[in-house]
């Protein structure tokens, strides 16, 4: 079993791992009923916790999972929901739309929950998150929404993904509430999120990071020089712990001290039955930084 | 008219657009009577606020700004002024020197001060900024200085120009009063002063940046490939409101939530009769990312 | 004379310059009473602080530091130890190691101290630094060891070296004693950490940044563009000042107002004889803006 953590004081615990639905209207078969399948087996895995965005799916995912959990209505009880706002893409959906951009307003981020809300069937997010940090942000217009969408019980908890540090202090000394997350590109392909300051903020505010792509969106399996200096490494231990090479991948984001929390998005039912094989890896000090050197190509200063 | 602005707690009202008098003394029209003409249009069309450093003109802006006011003296008291201080120039006016550097000292700040007092025959600089950040900078001196200019009235308040986050905050931690600016470059080929923290950081402590060659310094109208992408939607902006294009390039500055104060130079009576133009024009947020997206060459992640 | 600093409020005086000991088993002539030579001739000279680090001569010269100490045990009471641990070399001492890396846990910290003190034969450290940040760092763990390793009088005070500004913010945000100072590269040819926030870092905190490779590790000697441009001007002010250009250099860093204090590591005894020059040479402001530039190869902006 996925084990569940105590993700932030006030908020319903949340798994370890988390199952990120981007792409779950993906594919041929995009029923209510395939939803309920993958969402059942996600939670008698453990893994309790789902992340969406308002346009993942190109603004399908949310309606598809909210379909699929009318099908159970007892599911939601049993789940913690995070999603995102801010990214305003260019779909058939707003015709009228020219220019991909973001949005933090008010009016925008609250308009977004709503149908959020409404596309989930839920009466409140778990989590809400600001999908990307916009240049033209209102610090105290988004800050002051943000805390009153709590305050309203609309949002449990509000967070952010792809912040850099400034960016989120920004944000947070403009709100009452304490950003109980940022979601960031964390991977053996993605060391700069260990370099860049992002998880030394996590740890000094006492929050866990959520990593997505954690296995580099299967970067990590392909023909890049990094890839291919990891994988006989990442084999070996798969190997010694019986398990595959993502479980590795995901245990060594696990093993590090920010608490990381990765969001793991397939439509393969079988990796799916995996993903707690992740758990069973212990990686001790050196092992981490022998994945770290490859991946890096040089030793550490 | 060009609005007026609160642009600091207990200063008076400055312009929402700043005149930059650095090419006042270019030109074979050097007189104090033609700069008496520039100084009074500014102020018929609602531009109060003028933009000053030391080394302006090589040395000579500000005496030649002195003497134009000295035709009229009453002026002086329906504007507020702006000077800067801290870089040293190789000039005529100084033979000895060799090497261009910086001096942060205190005891080059009141020099520094006191000529520009003088030169511009005021008994008070609005608003003295620190001219770029000085790798010799002692923080201590420097801002303890910059507390008694204030205590004794000769300046109303302190700012910096060129500053990132982290030298603004060393030298404010060393002050008592509030730095009131940071001038910093900013505009539609400056993109990343949105992005490395610097407009953030006014928001958060709730001052306004100043934006120095808004307009690029004409590069916006040359041949650089951000260039050539934006002019097209300019030029249409510009038609749809009366206006012209850099009238559009200013109100992408105005438009900004961290109240951006543009610093426009011109010598030209014409294009600066046509500055109130700026604010005929409203972006909306799409049209605001159009402009970011041409700008950047590529949409936003 | 070596001149003697107040180094942290609580902490005995240091040298103003310090003796870096990581060549000290280097060369042919590795005896404990060679290098009690070299420790008397420092102490001669006033430069009674040492720099020393686990790793230094393959994890070998601390020992030869403490044998010497044996030889005159008076010696000890009259100078100040700064040690280093973080690092885990490949070396013959650690046969089972297969890849360099950061060890920055509680275990590892102890453990490496109570080493230092055996070899070093002494009872406490007057400051122990965090070698290099560690991407797998526990902030909080960190931390607490550092202060639990005062608290028990086992050092005298910690400290960081290599570590960015929001590295050492994190862990300085875990500790309730402050970190008394960051050994960083700093010299004419590593003039980012002139830019980079970390002087300026230890301005606001009221400590002492320590230099290592104060002379660009001889490479202010050698071939590279920058060098050679120095070089000339070096000469000039060494010649003025009848000092070597290695004085000018050191001289360069001290006059610097946040109060560095450079590493110098040498084994050749005539070199250190001379290391007091550098207290002989006062350099104004242009001049040390004319270092600056040419090893800018640009002047300022």
């Amino acid at each position: 079993m996925i084990p569940s953590i105590d993700f932030q004081a006030g908020l319903p615990a949340f798994s370890a791992l988390v199952y990120g639905a981007w792409r779950m209207a993906d594919g041929a078969d995009t029923s209510a009923q395939t939803a309920l399948k993958k969402i059942q087996l996600c939670l008698d895995l453990g893994l309790t916790t789902f992340d969406h965005a308002d346009i993942y799916g190109d603004y399908r995912c949310e309606a598809l999972f909210g379909e699929a959990l009318k099908l159970q209505p007892g599911l939601k009880h049993q789940m913690q929901i995070v999603s995102k706002c801010g990214i305003k893409l260019i779909s058939s959906k707003y015709p009228s739309r020219q220019v991909k951009h973001y949005d933090t307003s008010a009016a925008h981020i609250r308009m977004s929950v709503d149908q959020s809300l409404k596309n989930l069937g839920v009466d409140r997010l778990d989590a809400l998150l600001i999908h990307r940090p916009d240049p033209f942000m209102n610090a105290q217009e988004t800050g002051a929404c943000l805390d009153a969408l709590i305050q309203e019980g609309k949002i449990a908890a509000a967070g952010v993904s792809n912040f850099a540090t400034h960016e989120f202090d920004v944000l947070q000394a403009a709100m009452r509430n304490p950003l109980v997350t940022n979601q960031l590109e964390i991977s053996l392909l993605a060391q700069h999120t260990f370099l860049d300051g992002a998880l030394g903020q996590c740890q000094q505010r006492g929050i866990r990071p959520m990593a997505w792509s954690p296995l580099a969106g299967g970067r990590l399996f392909g023909d890049e020089a990094a890839a291919l200096r990891l994988r006989p490494a990442l084999s070996r231990i798969a190997q010694a712990h019986g398990v595959d090479m993502d479980a590795v991948a995901l245990a060594w984001l696990l093993a590090h001290p920010a608490g990381i929390v990765p969001v793991v998005g397939t439509n393969n039912l079988a990796r799916m039955a995996r993903l707690g094989d992740a758990f069973k890896v212990k990686l001790d000090l050196e092992t981490w930084y022998e994945l770290w050197t490859l991946a890096a190509g040089k030793e550490v200063p």
